[in-house]
């Protein structure tokens, strides 16, 4: 690769690091950012390491209009051996194009991107928080800038990353959640938006999030938005189940988000000689499963959590309780195989950690 | 009404207003602008008149991540004898609570707003074009603004409103225009966004209008995201069909916005005797009413064109022409009567206008 061109704008108030029993999520930044800009005469250009702070916007920017917008998400680990871990980080930014191409918003240079993101989590190293399941949570996404209230794409935009120290999902161990099936508001739909990661999929599922926290559960479990009966998701994450045996998770089909957890999650399971099939799912499947005893573990996949077992789901006056409200077998595997390899502590087979040197 | 408390700092710097002739939608906007704050602890707090500038914030404000925000859009009108008209404000403040509803934003005072509007104009009346067909651009709109990538709504937003100053849509006569039936991406679904005003809905959109574009087409039909069957907008318009001396318009169901250009003609049809029926509209119905010669007239409606006649519409290789590519006479009728009272050439019988003075 030829010499890399990008300025570098050190931050000479280097702020403190938040404790790491005390980080919350999505709250604190680290010193520096990524820019680039776009312009439809220039393409993307200028990319820059800065410091961390506030993004100055015409009010008429389009961002703040007509939400064409795309994100990421994904960690860096240290590991015990002080090494620094992404976990395939080029699937991000090849999905945040897949995303782009949805919303109408121009392409990055993949590989590209992930020599900058490289590059930026060097500088920031300090930032990779020591203490276990803590990580740095990047966040890649690009905004719509061009001052202009038409309705057609934009003719500029700003891709950016920023960095965010996380601490532990599980602070307080696994436990499984209660989950309520969503049966009026709607998510995704073919057609639309859903298996892109932009903006407006995320402010349209808070309604129901809202009431689903008011009845004392964790998270929502999606339907599909035409027939309300196949299950897409649960929250903001892919959904699993295992049944007599057999592992199944909905299959893509445009609105679901094509998770890169779930990705490794399904190689994995092949890799394992383990029964995976992805395919359609009604929930009246699911419920028949419970009644013969045959549904053995349920459990979200994502960036965040990596594995959240279900424990309950309910819907309207039919409930049901998954594997005694313990993690399962199979999750408790998939969940320690997935971190280990993300941490370094298993071995990586598969090639999917990238390290920062 | 108490004494209006509120700040408004002088822009010194005036720019100098475009040409009636050459203003491009969207893209002049005026020396001032209103912004009012939100916290969960104040609620809506410290509503001021500035100068049109940028504003700052993080770039980790929740609006660049999780697509909170709603929108509205309405004019303002100098009339012959240079009165300022605004057209139903009221119902622009009322449809934008709806819209923050929906999207988990908290709701604004519709009275106030409306008063700080009035202000807004006050100060910028001079931004009112003269001529024929132009009026003032009117974009009140939300962001949340808190820096946070957690998935719960804000604590903190911006109300913001604008002013841009546009031409007339019809520079060259009303012409009607080509429309090609979307069935492939989906705009909206039950269950969803449809209704809201919000950015997300938009920039969903573009794929299916770049693809209408290439093709020659002005916009798309959209159609219901469940049966892919019915009708439901054209482009980001309600749309109305004179179907044997009657009026259809697809009705209300959760995923069409509801137009107050649509409201407004509906009350005027009704007022006038002639029957209009809000309804399901099958894209079947419309060919066969076509076949049989029953279809007179079908047009758009919204606060940008007012009535904007359809005189083709597409689906596949099913191609219709409507009323030999011309305006129909109730088209043109509704058209009149409702720009003739936005701009106090006709007498408004309905109390729709309210007067800045």
């Amino acid at each position: 690769m030829s010499e890399l061109k990008m300025d570098l704008i050190d931050n000479e108030n280097k702020k403190q690091k938040p404790d790491a029993d005390k980080i919350a999520f999505g709250k604190h930044y680290s010193d520096h950012m990524f820019i680039m800009d776009y312009s439809t005469d220039k393409g993307w250009y200028d990319p820059r390491i800065v410091p961390y702070e506030p993004i100055t916007l015409d009010p008429a920017a389009m961002i703040f209009h007509y939400g064409q917008t795309v994100f990421e998400g994904l960690k860096a680990y240290r590991t015990t051996t002080d090494k620094i871990l992404l976990f395939r980080p080029e699937q991000n930014f090849k999905r945040l194009n897949l995303s782009s191409d949805r919303l109408s918003i121009p392409a990055i240079d993949e590989e590209l991107a992930l020599t900058y993101l490289k590059k930026l989590i060097e500088v920031e190293k300090d930032w990779v928080p020591q203490a276990e399941g803590n990580s740095l949570y990047i966040r890649p996404f690009i905004i719509a800038t061009e001052p202009n209230l038409s309705l057609a794409p934009s003719e500029t935009y700003q891709f950016m990353i920023i960095l965010s120290p996380v601490g532990s999902y599980y602070k307080e161990g696994i436990h499984p959640v209660r989950i309520h099936v969503e049966d009026e508001y709607t998510r995704a739909v073919r057609g639309g938006t859903g298996k892109a990661k932009t903006a407006g999929n995320y402010a349209a599922a808070y309604k129901a999030q809202e009431r689903a926290t008011k009845e004392g559960y964790s998270q929502v479990l999606w339907l599909d938005g035409v027939e309300k009966k196949y299950i897409e998701e649960v929250g903001s994450m892919n959904v699993f189940f295992k049944i007599n045996g057999e592992i199944v998770t909905p299959e893509l089909n445009g609105s679901i988000l094509e998770g890169i957890t779930r990705m490794s999650i399904i190689e994995l399971l092949k890799d394992w000689g383990i029964p995976i099939t992805e395919r359609k799912i009604s929930l009246e499947e699911l419920y028949e499963a419970y009644d013969q005893d045959k549904l053995e573990e349920a459990f979200g996949t994502g960036t965040a959590a990596v594995i959240s077992p279900v424990g309950e789901l309910n819907w309207g006056d039919r409930n049901m309780v998954i594997n005694n409200r313990e993690i399962g077998e199979m999750s408790k595997k998939l969940y320690d195989t997935l971190t280990g390899i993300q941490t370094g502590k298993v071995e990586d087979l598969y090639n999917w950690t990238v390290e920062v040197k």
